[in-house]
């Protein structure tokens, strides 16, 4: 009996896309062709002068412990990071570095969540979020966002889900899944909310330079002091850079917030990997990180228009000119009630199981996301792919039927254009 | 009200080495000659086969994320070392990598404790594990050890403290602070009690590679089939291959645990640094492994000779032969009571701040160790460290009287020897 596990830990919800992603797997080797959309990371990889960084630490031995928080150089080149691109100021006591910006976000939530609090959380939402508030001991409280409204939710649609026991929201600006982002007049209400109400904001801003159309990325904690001592942005180098690999994330947050965080890192992680962050502060602070980023978000550009235009194309299926990230939410609640042979599709799960055994296309039902009726498509994957995987998913489409019916021939092969 | 932070997060202790170690730095960039034996990791850089490794690792672009549990390449290397050296036999399924062993270790209190649950600690113990098992909703319980028993606790020790809430032992061999290794015996005795009490062994492994006259380290999972399915066993890189800035730890675990700790890691920290798991690979593979830990091993050999022969040179102190790690555990209760100048000496944390203020000497109080009446010296420095250091220690020493008195005069300037 007292071998019983963690009741807490036992009831994590396994990351329902790692069962499709698991099969693709499978699948792709097996032999079978897979387009995969499924990817949450750049399809580039990390540029040479942010190697070429990575390689000099090494020659300089650089293997050693660094402060649990982050080095003070790579501290100091987030505030000026902050500073330039977000109006926000920090000193770098304020900045803790940590193992991607997924342990920021569950320290940040570690740090000021007491059991029962409620965090509230936008949906459609990433995948992780809801299981970060229940291991810090608070409850999740979704507020619902649709496509007519872009995914966006404002104060007004919050105000309704706030409680006594609300402790924060946890907003993600531009959005995973969704690709969208919150405008400047959105942000500035929800922070009068969260500053009249008394409720802290984790913004994970990691997307921010991912955007599109001319649009502007805004910090919440850019809008005066009282919003600044009530936010925690999170931000990284993973998407921008296309670092994934190198985990490297951070916090910024008010002092008594970065001091707890720090501490509670301290204990239970210590510091991220000492090359990757001396080539993170190359990353930051080279001339040649502008024009890197830009190559990479012109290309995610031309691949999302490329994607959406084609989604739309498909009778049944709408998808929203997605404005920052690198994913399409296709909105599929028009398919539901067909039939794919005899299998009645009333979810996104069967969609996306049925699209990857019979057309070899993987990608992540909305369920995934607290969203039912999506599926979301990563443009995080060359231009080829992106036609190929499309002339699938038409074809796939095009075989449902209004009754149950044999199972289709087999799709046509690709057709190149 | 409702931005109260967390109440647990916000008791974390801040650890006391830490207020100790940020003036001794504080002291060295006034340009004060300290020397300071407070290191918790190798002083040599990460051998150059492994450097190459993640060398070759950035050229083939390897930045993007890996598994949250790790490679599978990595997670099999990992196994194929704990069926070598430890007679352990794993899959990769029962392998987590995590971003260092001290996640490791966390990760698996969170897989296993249930509020209220009880963790037996002995000490003198690590710094983080009372606030690990604090941060997983566990209860700390110290199980004493005497210097006169090596430090070391056996079953008989154990037994009276075990109690129906007991749900692990957090065991650490060879140990921090104190060297020590428990032999095989004493294992197996440990692993009959927790097998007939039911409670589950963490095994902190991580300075397995560093053990001296000729000692053997065991693995307490050995020991059978029944106390394999309750232990934990966690090891890493950073201390045998001077890799602690790479972040590479691990745990083996039984199946249910190794899937509750990686679904944990999964939502909340993502995997490590992919380059650093590439090294790893070579590292615990290469035939070069062998003779690089060797090399060190041979260093501190004779490093820990030298210390612990002039530590017990000097009248007041003694000090045990370490068996293993690179730390020797300084006895100072006989100095207790008396003075240095005006101030009496009646604990470690006194002792420390006197040495470092009067003698340039920065050493870790065992107050930080849950362990009063002792200090840490690291061996982790050079031989000409340990020469100066010593002398400065011996006369800050020689200085203390039975009386107040006046401040004694500057200590005599470094004899090298």
């Amino acid at each position: 009996m007292s071998l019983e596990l963690s009741r807490v830990c036992s009831a994590i919800s396994p990351s329902p896309t790692l069962a499709i992603d698991a099969r693709a797997k499978e699948m792709s080797a097996a032999g079978r062709d897979v387009v995969s959309f499924c990817a949450g990371e750049p399809d580039f990889i990390t540029p040479q002068y942010i190697r070429t960084a990575a390689h000099e630490a090494l020659d300089m031995g650089l293997t050693k412990y660094t402060p649990s928080a982050g080095t003070l150089e790579l501290r100091r080149a987030i505030c000026d990071k902050l500073l330039c691109d977000n109006a926000l100021s920090y000193s770098p006591k304020q900045i803790v570095v940590s193992n991607g910006a997924k342990f920021a976000i569950y320290a940040a939530l570690c740090a000021i969540v007491n059991p029962g609090d409620e965090v509230l959380i936008p949906t459609p939402c990433w995948v992780s979020y809801p299981e970060m508030v229940r291991l810090a001991g608070g409850v999740p409280v979704f507020v619902p966002a649709t496509r007519e409204n872009n995914y966006i939710v404002d104060a007004r649609d919050l105000a309704p889900y706030v409680t006594e026991k609300t402790k924060a929201l946890l907003i993600n600006t531009p959005g995973n899944p969704t690709g969208s982002i919150w405008r400047r007049e959105q942000l500035r209400d929800i922070a009068k909310l969260a500053v009249a109400r008394g409720f802290y904001v984790i913004s994970d801003e990691i997307y921010e330079k991912l955007v599109y159309d001319g649009e502007q990325h805004t910090s919440i904690a850019s809008f005066g002091e009282a919003i600044y001592n009530q936010t925690i942005v999170i931000n990284g180098v993973s998407k921008a850079y296309a670092m994934t690999g190198w985990r490297i994330g951070y916090a910024a947050a008010p002092l008594p917030i970065a001091k707890i965080m720090s501490s509670l890192q301290s204990q239970v992680a210590s510091g991220s990997n000492a090359i990757a962050q001396y080539a993170c502060v190359e990353a930051l602070t080279s001339f040649k990180g502008v024009s890197a980023v830009e190559d990479m978000r012109k290309q995610y550009d031309r691949r999302r228009k490329m994607m959406v235009t084609r989604l739309n194309a498909i009778d049944g299926v709408n998808c929203n000119m997605p404005k920052g990230a690198f994913y399409a939410m296709m909105d599929i609640t028009e398919l539901f009630g067909k039939y794919y042979g005899y299998t009645q599709v009333n979810d996104s799960m069967t969609f996306a199981e049925l699209l990857l055994e019979n057309a070899d296309v993987a990608i992540v039902p909305g369920s995934a996301f607290c969203s039912e009726g999506f599926c979301r498509l990563s443009y995080a994957t060359s231009m080829e792919n992106i036609q190929r995987g499309l002339v699938r998913i038409a074809a796939f489409i095009d075989a449902m039927t209004d009754e149950p019916s044999e199972l289709p021939h087999n799709l046509p092969a690709d057709q190149q254009e």
